[in-house]
């Protein structure tokens, strides 16, 4: 069950640069940032409010490490701007298994590490209305395999 | 200031196919309906999660009511996906101005009527890193000029 926006991705060419515009412009601060190296991004989570269901609303800024990346391919494409949403779950494997019974694609086939440590997995924008769709369990769910 | 995502607005082609999608997949249900002329569009709220400013996060799917519309211009150009993201704020007019006097140009003079008869306004997306950004003060806030 799919209980909070967890995150709005957004591609950027410039991290520090794109950072200092979130902070400086709207007084939001950077909670946590690391580089996805299977994802090929570099990231900084800016965290915007907190959730009736235990959870966070962040953005979640993105910048390529390499131009092999699915972020890269997308900027040289589309330039800067909204690159996916993401729900959060207790149960990202339920919740992906149940949506790949409903005709949309998965896009992993386990789901893989995303941001914090978390549990991630894609849905194809095609299938989605044009809104590539990220399903997110985060690291301190009490549903993570962690536990 | 900004204390929640207040919503993710959405551009699609058909609503009602567009509404199934969201309730069918992800078992989200339609909070509002509503016709905003002055916009454009047709839209229905989906209320994802509450928030800890006392707020709620929105999906808003908006379909163009006409072709000179914001939406369907941008709909013709990139086809169905996320058009803008929108911020919360008890006080849309003092963000909009202290934003304004940051460089970043704000589109309306005045806050116009949004979702639920919030006030609204947004930032031009080339001044935001390519994303059109909403700045909304719901009806129900203590601060809004109907009180």
């Amino acid at each position: 069950m799919l209980t909070r926006i967890d995150h709005i991705g957004i591609a950027c060419f410039d991290l520090e640069r794109t950072v200092d515009f979130y902070t400086r412009t709207y007084g939001f601060t950077v909670f946590h940032t690391e580089v996805n190296e299977e994802q090929g991004v570099r990231e900084a989570m800016l965290r915007i409010n907190g959730t009736d269901d235990g959870g966070a609303s962040y953005l979640q800024l993105l910048e390529p490490v390499r131009d092999d990346s699915a972020v890269a391919k997308w900027l040289s494409k589309n330039g800067e701007g909204v690159h996916h949403i993401a729900f959060g779950t207790a149960d990202v494997d339920a919740d992906s298994e149940a949506i790949r019974d409903k005709d949309v694609r998965v896009l992993y086939d386990e789901p893989r590490t995303g941001s914090m440590g978390s549990r991630i997995t894609f849905l194809h924008p095609k299938d989605c209305h044009g809104v590539l769709t990220e399903l997110v369990t985060s690291a301190k769910s009490p549903h993570t395999t962690e536990d």
